[in-house]
């Protein structure tokens, strides 16, 4: 298969980059962030979370951020938990909604507090609901590929899930290797089992970068046929549940491979370096990201 | 092409790692970094440089680390720039010495102070010592992708050179992305054209992760038939006269993707990154490599 000319980036900053730090950003600095963003060419984003404040004080703002923001020029994803994350997505009037589980038993519990089996039969309401109110739904799978409790996760147990996801009326289906420990071997094949069977559902990758070999994951899976990524503004993120989480690949960092290589992104990088700056700014310590400060 | 089942890694921490170091490290505390990367299974090192101890302060111990070092578990190889240096290094009975230039004037202007022509000139005579004291020598030809001063390197640049060296006698020829300026793209594209005007040449990448791409680059190498890599224990490194130059892949991020992909390297995981520990604490500060800390 020849290599994609075009990629879409899924920002993931405002969600999964924020959730790991632990100063309160305000509303109003989340949205200045969301405009730069926006300037830089950016269409889609994970913007928040209806999580339980309790548990991911960062995104207590959630419905007010909702309210507040630029609708038209980009599509704000919102990740839920459950089913009442759902309701108050809806609410929101949010443009697509991300349901998420883990892939293996111990992480699930640790980060949902439930069993897979358990988490399946809410999300199966969680997307009737969506349905229902013609809300878009998108599914990630968590620790698609390693999970720091269990090891190495099986083909088959990420394939169940995605097939249940798409069952239920998921229109892409995202892979996260949420604690970095993906090999770009196992990233091709997995990719691979998994097109092989449900070739018509677009897939994701969503990448952590703990062991420094989220890059080549990345290289991997565009070679496998994938074209939309999820990156983080900065490099910043993290799992809260999973002990010394590392960043997501930074969204100027991708940008500038995937230029370089001509493909096409949509992106203006000098305008994500401006706002990996502001981000910066905001959360007072460095970014991770290479480009901002590469020569 | 298969990709290989095994690699080498050339570890570079102690001259590319450790030149861009402010604080001098004394030759003892070298030493025990050295037998930590033994005790790992480090079989090839570039152990130190014979240049200009006005130019690398830090390398200024060159004959007296050489004279110290254990022989035989590691085959010790060093950086020279010039005659003198290739003759300090025959005099200290290293076991094999790497001879540098660059594929852009500009950068070899402020890397050595004279043309490409002039170091050519200077560097056959090098080889030519080197042959009449039985030294085996390789050839190192820095910002090979890009130039920082002058942009994108081309293909036919680095062939020419490459092409010299080895009539003068290298005996390997590895390529060095700089200032991390590559794609993987480019790296497919530059190894590909190498290897098919010189197909008996072993070719090496050196790679530096200036904007976060170095491990796509790294695995875009693997792919094309490369086995031979430089890393830096930590991810330390850069080089003094590129503005804002970044390090190089750390070994032990590099040893954990491929022994994952089933590749083996002949390195211990855990022992690495024992070393990496041990270079912390005498750099004082955080290295960039991610296994260390990763979960």
């Amino acid at each position: 298969m020849a290599a994609a000319r075009q990629v879409t980036i899924r920002e993931v900053a405002l969600r999964d980059g924020l959730q790991s730090e632990r100063e309160f950003v305000p509303t109003e600095k989340k949205l200045a962030v969301i405009d730069a963003l926006s300037q830089a060419g950016i269409q889609c984003m994970e913007t928040t979370s209806f999580v339980s404040p309790r548990a991911i004080p960062q995104l207590q703002d959630a419905a007010e951020l909702m309210s507040r923001v630029a609708r038209g020029n980009i599509i704000h994803e919102v990740l839920v938990p459950n089913l009442k994350g759902a309701q108050k997505a809806i609410v929101s009037n949010v443009d697509r909604v991300v349901v998420f589980i883990s892939a293996s038993e111990a992480h699930n519990q640790a980060n949902v507090g439930c069993s897979i089996g358990d988490s399946l039969a809410d999300l199966q309401t969680v997307y009737s609901l969506l349905k229902q109110h013609q809300v878009p739904a998108a599914g990630i799978i968590a620790v698609s590929f390693g999970c720091p409790y269990q090891g190495r996760v099986q083909k088959t147990d990420v394939l169940k899930i995605a097939q249940r996801f798409v069952d239920w009326g998921a229109d892409r289906v995202m892979l996260a290797d949420t604690t970095g420990m993906a090999s770009p071997a196992q990233i091709s094949e997995m990719i691979g089992y998994v097109q092989s069977h449900l070739p018509d559902v677009p897939l994701g990758l969503h990448l952590h970068n703990n062991r420094g070999v989220a890059m080549a994951n990345l290289y991997a899976g565009y070679l496998a046929g994938i074209t939309q990524f999820d990156t983080s503004l900065g490099g910043i993120g993290g799992c809260p549940n999973v002990p010394l989480a590392a960043g997501n690949l930074a969204t100027e960092d991708v940008v500038f491979m995937f230029e370089e290589m001509g493909v096409a992104t949509g992106l203006d990088l000098p305008g994500l370096i401006r706002a990996a700056q502001l981000l910066e700014k905001i959360l007072q310590h460095p970014l991770p990201g290479r480009s901002p400060t590469g020569s």
